[in-house]
């Protein structure tokens, strides 16, 4: 398997074919927050599952208020209810605080009440078995709200990926930025990590997903290709894709994906959203598409890039729906993104587009 | 101060005169993926700091290639260098890997190479001082690998505001959901939280932000509201907001803006988006307009809503720019967010919508 550029969509398909959905494991409902569902969530009991009083007032028997008018108050007792609260046995009503006077333990009603008025009957929000989210469901504050006051307790969730995180290339002079900068993204996209030497990632089974960083140019000192090769499997070596060019993609010793990340910090951090990354969403259950929000943009110059090569474009936003291009990270590595509001991604077969075109944008969030 | 519903946008404007961007603190820069920069960050040496190779290949002194030439090929040193590497003194040039032939020692120049040919001069990637990222910028990873790149290694970030949560209701018989919830919410806006006995939060001073949960109705048995105007001041009680009507506001003996949310969790839900995140968002110092991403789409049914106050009405999705109202908060509850994609805002003065209407619709993240 020599270094051959191939497609970002052929080493894509590769990331695909190479990962899926993790089982699933029990969490707690209150710890749940950010997980991705294993399962249909569906409601465990009715919701509410006793009838409640649907606003602050008295709770009432409706058959005591037959007859009630303003020139006939009858006085039935003083049971407060708060909004929520079950309705207490014997009452099917609720008189609303506000248009009842009360007095000495009890309540004149001025007007009938039929039974169920002012309250939210058992079941009324949802059923018992109601579908409350579907598997797959990032879960958010109210999911985990939603959860817990339907009497859910523990939830199946899509286990976290372990990836493990190897240099095979030395570390650069002014240090590493790759590690952190990878450490964050794994975060963010639902992983653990672990370091590991080079030689264990390649041979260790414990993890989802190896990721190698480093020495994977065509060189004769790069390593990492060859040596994934001579443990497992070198299935592809070099993408077209600036930057990121020299990502390599293949299977350890012990059959996990590996990945491996050039070492330049720009082309580390692509490589790994492109590939990398899109492993670790796909693993997780999340979305595997680049987690950034797209938006269209009109270029205010414009965007030269070469044809036979995908490449990402970092972009400064000028106005709500105009966005300038920058430095490229070819020519300046990462200090690229120094300023940027987002990027464009060029596709193989664009040169480009000229001033004034619209083009699909990836906004950082900035939230 | 009694129960008296004003307007969402006089409680936000309470909201925003009570809170502002806290102090800053330093972290690692390892440390930093999610944080909010605190000041400008700018590159503290040149970006690279010595002159680097643009590319794998060799490293030349210029001047030994002048003449050199396809008839006329000149034997210089072999000294390899990968991409990224500080080119060796006495050299001022890379020659390409694959445009040169080397053998023993020695590689084959067949064209001349000018000084600085296929290097990064040190700082044309960006100055000494260049600004790398504005303060009040949400730290993603590629940041975290561009300020360990130009060899940072603290910053200075918004500390996490810390937030009290108390109970002042009783908690809910099918068990707390706004508890798990909050804590939920309080995460994704960047807060720590801690929890406090109701007296405890409305006495100590030690955090930035006080929020009480349950018992603000105005019934007689709701003592939230009553207790903060006793302990501290009591601003606002009462918004034109569904669900979250009889949410509080005030500061607390020790002088610490206090929300109090509503026990429901529906309400609590909404009274935390609008008015005590965006307290927490402030005091974060990031964008405190709801964290959701916002887009137009057409209403597949009408929307109906009541004038004078402001509702959340969740909506799904049906088409890409079509969504559909879904059973409302007011009816059932926290339940209403099951199958949502997202939700409406109506405001105050509107009644809703026709069917057909483009509405202005949050989305939830999915991913």
């Amino acid at each position: 398997m020599a270094f051959n550029r191939v497609s970002v969509d052929r080493a894509i398909a590769w990331v695909d074919a190479a990962t899926s959905r993790l089982p699933t494991e029990d969490t707690a409902v209150s710890a749940a927050y950010g997980r991705v569902l294993g399962a249909d969530v569906r409601a465990p009991r009715p919701i509410p599952v006793y009838a409640v009083a649907a606003l602050d007032g008295y709770a009432v028997r409706a058959e005591e208020s037959v007859g009630a008018g303003a020139y006939n108050p009858l006085a039935v007792p003083l049971i407060t209810v708060s909004a929520g609260d079950p309705i207490p046995e014997g009452t099917d009503a609720v008189a609303p605080i506000g248009q009842v006077e009360a007095e000495d333990g009890s309540i004149l009603l001025s007007a009938p009440l039929a039974p169920g008025d002012n309250l939210s009957a058992a079941g009324s929000a949802a059923a018992a078995g109601a579908l409350l989210a579907a598997a797959g469901t990032l879960l958010l504050p109210h999911h985990i709200g939603l959860f817990a006051s339907a009497g859910l307790v523990e939830l199946a969730v899509v286990r976290k990926p372990r990836a493990r995180l190897a240099f095979a290339g030395s570390i650069p002079t002014d240090g590493d930025a790759d590690g952190p900068m990878l450490r964050a993204a794994l975060a963010r996209d639902g992983a653990t990590v672990a370091a590991a030497s080079f030689a264990d990632a390649l041979a260790e089974p414990d993890a989802d997903l190896v990721l190698v960083v480093g020495g994977t140019g065509p060189g004769p000192d790069d390593r990492s290709a060859a040596a994934l090769a001579a443990a497992g499997e070198l299935a592809l070596h070099g993408v077209a894709l600036r930057p990121g060019e020299t990502a390599g993609f293949g299977r350890t010793a012990a059959g996990l994906p590996a990945l491996l990340l050039p070492g330049a910090p720009a082309d580390c951090l692509w490589a790994y959203e492109l590939f990398a990354g899109r492993a670790v969403r796909r693993l997780a259950g999340r979305e595997p598409a680049l987690p950034y929000r797209r938006g269209r943009a009109a270029l205010a110059r414009k965007l030269v890039s070469v044809i036979g090569i995908t490449e990402i474009c970092p972009v400064r936003r000028l106005a709500d729906r105009e966005v300038e291009p920058l430095s490229s990270f070819a020519e300046i590595g990462l200090a690229a993104v120094a300023g940027t509001d987002g990027f464009v991604v060029v596709p193989e077969a664009s040169e480009g587009w000229p001033r004034g075109a619209a083009v699909e944008v990836y906004w950082h969030p900035n939230r």
